[in-house]
């Protein structure tokens, strides 16, 4: 066999999660709760199962699921997307973006990402038969460069993926840079690939951006959502694609080839528990409330903080700690502090080091404070 | 968007099951079954979910379940496939065969499939970037012809895809035919892609001759199979691949960046049930009974009976009974007879026409009473 994907190894996440589990290390790695979810919701699930809804639900998921998707939408964001014809419900966020791509690439198209970015974004590329071209967020601030980003578009440019709020780098997209994004991709075709999997992780009282508030930028992306991130259920693999319906009907079309449809007791559960807004609408509280206490139990210590407007992610330079390549620290802390981390190097393609490793505070409080108290010894 | 699937529409299972709400037809179309599963199953993934089991999985699934799988395989092929290097859990039948395309194909390589065939794998192939290369079955029989697929081998062939039992034509590949296979691979380096969803339902005392049983097969393949099918559950979306560990390493290479992993619920949940192997064991005469029911009752009709001797297919021939193309036929049977069916055509790439349609019996016997005595109209 000769791979098709041959600089491609395990992700990083179950590397770390694996070498965490090996040394009983605080898994702050891999980005997971490791707190249980609302009852409701398996409860939701349980009852759908035993009304026997366990057959295939129709192709582009339930109507109710679909419903509560647009009518969420409508309600956050003031655009009204057809359940019908523009929103789709995926196995999960990884697959809608692949999904995305092998709907709109064709072999030699570019696609860009923006650096740092998530890890499965330059490989669902390739096998798209598409080339990603990458062009680095500024370093540091982890802020778009508009300029960079608009010279890096070509006439073969098919498609750039975004990601705000930011994995790794916790940053927020604000308005003007939505705007700033919406007026330089005017004059193109380029597609837009949102990926909003943390919307509801937003802190300091700052607002989520959607593409789906920026008429130019709706009506060329797919707006990615996850229900495993925003309800604490990872492993349910549930997510929803929202696309005008010229995109979504080139979607659906690579979607019915690839997983048909998705898991039917857990749609129905979902579209149960999404009537009543509150869950999400808690979210930037409970989760701020999170990051604040990673955050004060870090400020004494001598790994400096980055910024964390938003996702569950934080960064933090470790310059003053250590002389360690990030990827290095990342093995020794997990080792010898037994606290797991992820390196930033991991999520750009040619390996960058800024000494900066990163920490996912979705964790229990008790999980919280036993890693800060590992992590203070630094 | 230029579109990458310019030739698909919509599957015709979802259409033609459409068109049977619309008409209030008793849908024997698209294949899945109208009754319960055992309630064992769903009581054990609401045990899962309430154990706290939301969260990721490992990437290739949970140990528990590969186990179970690896033990099944061992236990009915006589062939030990390690559950940590060969054996994944994937989001369903149809993810795991584009998976496995997307992991092995290189652009303008040839993949061989088998007129009539399921209606992924020709866009399966496409969106790998592939060339389907399309062998009749004997018309009639739908026997495989080896002369004929061994003069499609050429030195682009990276793939066959078979599929037995055979869903549409209900055939049972011999193990003298496994032979005959094993025998024209053997000198070339063609993948097998063998699609064995309908492994547990064959009749009238033969057996299912797994990939898995023949050591020059088993070298080269991936063994997709089908949680779903095998416990009346389509709608939960889980299915596994077993392959050898090189091929499972590039399969997991391209799985991690498709759906990452699979509904951690649903996957204790089966891990459980499949501890007893006596719900699968049962399957062949269960259906057995429900092909006989079904071809009984068509007996006295002049819808000509084709052989059914695996799968939850039957197969008629309609020269008799009118004189309409099979997708005519099978529209205005659901719309003035009320009952859908799947005209063969839909499985050919050129729409070759037999007279003949395919009936799901996976029916509740009210159901397929329903059914026949509308079909006995004719
Ligand atoms: C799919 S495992 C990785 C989870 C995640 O999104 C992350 O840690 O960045
Ligand atoms: C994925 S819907 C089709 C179900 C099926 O396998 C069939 O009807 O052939």
């Amino acid at each position: 066999l000769v791979s098709r994907l041959p600089q491609v190894g395990t992700t990083i996440f179950t590397v770390m999660s694996a070498l965490a589990a090996e040394h009983r290390a605080v898994n702050l790695g891999q980005g997971f709760p490791d707190f249980a979810c609302d009852r409701a919701l398996p409860d939701a699930v349980t009852r759908a199962m035993q009304a026997g809804h366990n057959q295939y639900p129709p192709m582009p998921g339930i109507p109710a699921l679909r419903a509560a998707v647009a009518d969420k939408i409508e309600a956050l964001h003031g655009r009204r997307y057809s359940a019908d014809t523009e929103i789709t419900i995926t196995a999960g966020a990884t697959q809608a973006i692949l999904t995305a791509l092998l709907a709109i690439v064709h072999p030699g198209d570019e696609v860009i990402v923006l650096d740092p970015c998530y890890d499965s974004y330059v490989p669902n590329i390739d096998l798209a038969g598409g080339r990603a071209v990458r062009v680095p967020l500024a370093p540091g601030s982890f802020r778009p460069d508009f300029a960079r980003i608009g010279a890096a578009i070509t006439p073969r440019t098919r498609a750039i993926i975004t990601n705000s709020p930011h994995n790794p780098g916790a940053t927020v997209w604000s308005a003007a840079e939505m705007r700033q994004l919406e007026d330089l991709l005017a004059p193109t075709a380029v597609v837009l690939i949102s990926d909003e999997v943390y919307e509801h992780m937003v802190f300091d009282g700052a607002e989520h951006q959607s593409a789906a508030r920026f008429a130019g930028l709706a009506a060329r992306a797919f707006i990615v959502s996850s229900f495993g991130k925003t309800f604490h259920v990872t492993g349910w693999k549930v997510g929803s694609v929202a696309a005008p319906a010229q995109f979504t009907a080139e979607f659906r079309k690579v979607h019915q080839f690839n997983v048909f449809t998705v898991n039917t007791p857990m749609q129905h559960g979902l579209a149960e528990y999404l009537q009543d807004p509150a869950p999400y609408l808690q979210l930037p509280a409970f989760y701020q409330a999170k990051r604040d206490l990673f955050r004060e139990g870090l400020a004494g210590s001598r790994l400096r903080l980055l910024p964390s407007a938003g996702s569950y992610f934080q960064c933090v330079d470790i310059s003053a700690v250590s002389e360690r390549s990030e990827s290095d620290f990342c093995q020794w802390l997990t080792r010898e502090i037994g606290v797991a981390a992820i390196p930033l190097s991991a999520f750009y393609g040619d390996g960058f080091e800024q000494r900066v490793v990163r920490f996912c505070f979705a964790k229990k409080e008790a999980t919280l404070r036993a890693a800060l108290e590992r992590l203070r010894r630094l």
